[in-house]
């Protein structure tokens, strides 16, 4: 059997999750790693080219895994990336989707490829549960909570504070929020009532810590609206407990059939690893997106767009008779 | 906006639950429930029909959603409506469905219609999350745990022993070893490390109740490889507490994308009311059948095959919007 043959583009986190996810897949093999540090510096098994010598793979790659992050890499990489390949990413700006979409798909057209966006889990399988849920219960609420997990965008900001040399931020839902939503409640929820804000921070010596702590729970967007609790601890043991990128999440939907009929349907995940739970979806849509290209589809389509059957190496006739 | 025009066909729990939920969708009308049954003695708000005549409507009815059970009607009825009408069943015989496809995706093709199989939770949603799950995580091992809730077949089968009026039958997971799974831990379980059954049985006056207890708690299949717990009540008492169709479950994949990094998927149900809550997903599949057939599709389907965009009445742009 022909593999599908898969290159990663950037290798930060989500790119080495891809690595290890591409070694799992039985059908896939990775043509190589695409980066824009001078490829002599990767640590890697795998084969290392400079980014700027992809268009000599045209032929010779089926999918591309975009690994960049949203705000720096994705939103221009992805358009010249899509124009040339097909693409998998996980851009994760909420906001900007519809207009990432839009010029994502606009570049897949102009180069008859086709293009995903947004996989991952949030946004990713945890908007295709939304959309499921939703569909299925339309008189409803859905809920979305995050973690027990580490926010890397959050910890970046404590770490911006003056006086901090390093810090880790876990996100942390309020199981008594979740209890009672599936008790039926009807909830107005703030964001303080759904989640709470642990820090764990490494001050420099002679740092004022008060001062620190300040700054940070009351940091706008970030902090303010949450009780968030500060430690401040050592060097060494935030690197000895606190730098596993674990994360999780559930979303939530209770809907109601008929007159005080409750429904409640919950999907949930608790993760060793975000970025490689991550990358392992992405690679999962790579397999979609080989074979729906296969099919003649081109364009800018997201997880909704794909029928479950696509993701898996099975046969239709394997995965009826084994999984149904 | 011109609606969906959408048939129910048979009304017991399912087809009752279908009523529910098609008013309860903005963008669909039910042009009838069609009954094996003397029409005028079903008690019902829509309109009523029977089956007999259901040819007489051809070219009125977008979709048909079949009711019936799987062992008794949908065997033959399956293939004889889909012949005639795109089509919506939750056949639920595990090991007859590859051959139950290959009848209806005969029987839709000579009709040039459309019909999905085997939708509801089990199969259906909980089928598509452990093909989602293993997809994503290929090394793992995937686990499917029901209830609480209520088996109408395990009830059925204690009402057909002897001196017993009536009885439900619970189905009730082990949590112990749902937390073992959880925590990561290898496990090779037997029917009686998952789940226990619990009954409540309404007696003859003067049955021998030990002789009743002892047949079910050995009835070979059913009952024999569970802790099976009996419990004797009035009938009132089973009428008041034990008559709600109560039913839940969840789908288990433990996988790991690395050495020791675990990766812990979870999807839930926690049903006040089977029928509806399946109904209500066979309703969404109903509005996907129309949408694929739109575009030209036909044969038979199952719930791998169906984006879950096309279950969705909001548009592509909407759902970007707001759920991705």
């Amino acid at each position: 059997m022909e593999k599908i043959k898969v290159a990663i583009v950037g290798y930060g986190n989500l790119g080495k999750g891809a690595e290890k996810a591409i070694n799992l897949a039985e059908d896939m093999e990775l043509v190589g790693i695409f980066t824009r540090r001078e490829p002599k510096t990767i640590e890697s098994q795998s084969k290392v080219y400079s980014l700027e010598n992809i268009l000599d793979f045209k032929g010779e790659i089926d999918v591309c895994i975009l690994c960049g992050g949203s705000a720096t890499d994705l939103r221009s990489q992805g358009p010249e990336i899509a124009r040339h390949f097909n693409t998998v990413d996980s851009f994760d700006t909420h906001a900007k989707i519809p207009e990432y979409f839009n010029d994502i798909d606009l570049a897949a057209k102009e180069g008859n490829n086709l293009s995903i966006i947004s996989t991952g889990w949030d946004p990713g399988i945890f908007s295709m549960n939304r959309l499921l849920a939703q569909s299925i219960l339309p008189q409803g609420e859905t809920h979305t909570f995050w973690g027990e997990g580490v926010s890397q965008g959050h910890s970046d900001a404590i770490r911006r504070i003056d006086g901090v040399i390093d810090a880790t931020q876990y996100t942390v839902p309020i199981e008594e929020s979740i209890e009672r939503i599936k008790a039926g409640e009807k909830v107005n929820f703030t964001p303080r009532d759904k989640h709470k804000r642990i820090c764990y921070v490494v001050a420099e010596d002679g740092a004022d810590k008060e001062e620190i702590e300040f700054k940070i729970i009351t940091m706008p967007d970030y902090f303010v609206d949450y009780n968030t609790t500060v430690h401040f601890i050592s060097e060494e043991e935030l690197k000895k407990n606190h730098k596993k990128m674990v994360h999780g999440g559930r979303v939530l939907r209770i809907g109601e059939t008929s007159q005080a009929t409750k429904q409640v349907y919950e999907f949930k995940l608790d993760l060793d690893s975000n970025p490689e739970f991550t990358s392992s979806i992405n690679v999962a849509f790579a397999r979609a997106v080989y074979k729906m290209r296969q099919e003649g589809k081109i364009g800018a389509i997201t997880v909704f767009d794909v029928p479950i059957s696509y993701l898996s190496n099975l046969t239709a006739e394997e995965q009826r008779a084994k999984l149904l």
